[in-house]
């Protein structure tokens, strides 16, 4: 800090990253330092993200502001006895509940999973928000609680207190309204300096391409990935990167207490859930086990994952956790009953529903993701801005996946509606009604996974 | 304003330019607009200004920004009877006096004359200033104070009215910290914004290159003296641009109260002024004559300047200048009177004084300006910060130009300094001596101008 490179303001730093140069760590530190100590005023934000987003950074640059970022607020720790602590973060899809049944899974699987999870913005929805369709789920914990709930469960689901990474929050703020999201060398040292306070043994990395992803080819979804995964292992986590498809949805439903529910149905095992789902999961959630040693091979961490959903102990493992997070056990103990009606009646989807129905025989060859999840968004169940109370009780639970058959006039999704749909979004019903393309002829079942880095 | 294509949001503008893209006239004018209506905060613009700087501007672009800026607050208007409105402006450099004796002269061949002027920061010294070393002198008229000044006396040399160019000074405020002042696309918005507030017949602008300029080359200058004349001529202004050398310091005198002296001498033209100050004066007032057809050759132009130092008539414009400026009629008259030892006890230099001495006998080659300026600036003639208070009593009087002939010991400079000057910058007598470089052969003198666009 006190080493004479230290001569150049903060001006110079960005004239220097302006001029496509590198900057040094301890210059990068001054930065990230200055968001909090009040040398860094919001005009150089702005600027300095617009050099970095237009410039580029080196790897040495990105581990830099990575570590930075951490640092600058608390870090979580462990107790000795930790065990071994690992979390996944996808850039976000539609119907991407994967974490829901995720975290309960590896918990049983003996890990220590505290998931720090976000909110939608956009047609993503956000796992924190889903979890909220639960009543009485609190997503802010104290990093005392989190220890605990960490301890004692064994997995936690909750948002990032504002002790931690305060450079993350600041930067991103300027970013969102700056033009300078979409930068990948701010990208990976957000997502990264976040799971770096985690304190990991291991990390699966989703990264989603397609028409509803924030990466619109696999071409430069895997760019990010390759610099993600290259980052991550230099700051010694150990780390798996997945590059999947996002042009359809993730199972088959999409909405909030939708997304409960059917997770819900996956830890039960019940009959109908979505193959999607539960291959994704068993691949990432068992990629963790054979990162960590868990599992010797990746066939036998899907299974350890499988098992868990088959025997209950990840559904068990979901009851703790709720309740850790303030569910009542009344409450708890209904949502992993088989009794339907009590998780309808504690879930609140709308009683107004509408059927999608195909104007074609033949075979799903695709759902399109975008529209979907821009319905949900505007009939109230996502965010148009920041500040937006959300409906809960508004989705879409899908009939059919890409490959099955369908009939002339079959339904193939049920949009649960709000009262006022049609004042909210008139074409809403076109709009369902044309996400579905069919094909004359078959079509092979959906591969979710392009590539995975390891 | 209200037409379809203003449905893109301030990020979406600051992501076009990001991309390299053109903005319209209409999105440069929403950008500007929201400088001053809040749509625009600090962090926008400081990452469109860098998106600026690095991805740079198009003709078309410039001249919308130029408009955009001149149109955010009011605009001087002359009265019917106006008469021919000229300006000038030089882009700042040492011992730069040129606008002193070249307003009142302009005047006096029935110019109206109103120099908007600024202040200094960093080496070079500010018009503004100087002329505040005059007891009384006011800098901040109002629209019709200066309305006025120019109607009845045709020259004023005052500060930029807070209601004029908001969008400037905000730009400007934000440029100094964010490493984007030296973009041509901004220097030529700010600076021709500035002027065509003035609704002016003819612009000179002066650009300096050299060790002590904003350009250190005559071709950086040249790109920004095209870009200056091609934007000014769009807009309608009759345009000169001059390229000028600024490693040697203009005329014989650096400092504030030692630079009103120096000016004073020329439009009493007294015996011993400097002829290299007077050139360019009288080339540049000149030219102004030129282009307004108030001359019909540059030759009669520089005549007619010259005549107005001879006969008196530019020294009279001056006197009543500073008094329409609010300096008393007793000092204004005892200032351009002959009376040296009354204009010394009302510009009070300083009594401690400094003589620079030559180690060798031949001929001045250079004196180094940016060292000059650098001395006068830290011996508290100048800012080194915007909220700095000025000694207007410190300064250095050259005794010899780039040509002359020096004897071994001879004096060459006399500083005039603060009693602390030791304190304050203990190296000044060294690195005032070592500012002149002598050749053992003859030199020839100073060639000021490099190139003339017109």
């Amino acid at each position: 800090m006190s080493t004479p490179e230290h001569a150049l303001s903060i001006p110079d730093l960005i004239a220097k990253k302006r001029d496509g140069l590198e900057l040094s760590p301890n210059e990068i530190q001054q930065f990230i330092a200055g968001l909090s100590n009040g040398d860094v005023q919001d005009c150089h934000v702005g600027a300095m993200l617009m050099a970095i987003y237009i410039q580029g950074m080196t790897e040495r640059e990105i581990c830099s502001m990575t570590m930075s970022m951490r640092d600058s607020g608390e870090r979580l720790s462990w107790p000795n006895y930790r065990g071994i602590v690992v979390d996944k973060h996808s850039t976000g899809g539609i119907g991407d509940k994967i974490s829901i049944p995720l975290a309960p899974a590896l918990a049983a699987c003996q890990m220590k999973v505290p998931m720090m999870s976000g909110r939608g913005l956009g047609i993503t929805g956000g796992t924190l928000d889903k979890l909220e369709s639960i009543p009485g789920y609190q997503t802010q914990l104290t990093d005392e609680q989190i220890v605990q709930l960490i301890s004692n469960v064994g997995c936690g689901i909750f948002s990032q207190s504002v002790k931690l990474n305060p450079a993350d929050r600041y930067l991103y703020s300027i970013r969102d309204v700056t033009a300078t999201v979409p930068s990948n060398a701010l990208i990976v040292s957000s997502i990264l300096s976040k799971k770096a306070i985690e304190d990991l043994d291991g990390l699966v990395l989703d990264i989603k391409y397609g028409s509803s992803a924030f990466m619109k080819t696999p071409e430069n979804a895997e760019v990010l990935a390759n610099w993600l995964f290259k980052v991550s292992e230099l700051l010694g986590m150990k780390t798996c990167c997945y590059i999947t498809e996002m042009n359809n949805p993730i199972g088959y439903c999409i909405g909030n207490a939708l997304e409960i529910q059917e997770s819900l149905d996956l830890m039960k095992y019940k009959q109908g859930h979505s193959a999607d789902l539960e291959d994704l999961i068993c691949e990432q959630g068992g990629r963790l086990l054979l990162l960590t040693n868990k599992a010797q091979t990746i066939e036998q961490g899907r299974e350890m994952i499988r098992d868990t959903f088959k025997n209950g102990s990840a559904l068990q493992k979901f009851h703790d956790m709720i309740i850790g997070q303030g569910v009542s056990p009344s409450i708890a103990a209904q949502l992993i009953s088989n009794d339907e009606k009590a998780v309808q009646s504690i879930l609140k989807l709308s009683d107004v529903t509408h059927q999608a129905i195909s104007t074609q025989k033949g075979y799903v060859q695709s759902i399109a993701s975008f529209n979907l999840g821009t319905i949900v968004q505007r009939l109230g169940g996502g965010r148009l801005k920041s500040t937006d109370k959300l409906d809960f009780s508004v989705g879409i639970r899908l009939l059919k996946h890409v490959g099955d058959s369908v009939q002339e006039n079959e339904p193939w999704a049920i949009l649960y509606a709000p009262h006022d749909a049609s004042k909210r979004y008139p074409s809403f019903l076109d709009d369902l009604n044309s996400s579905l393309v069919v094909s004359l002829t078959p079509v092979q079942p959906l591969q979710r996974i392009y590539k995975i880095l390891t």
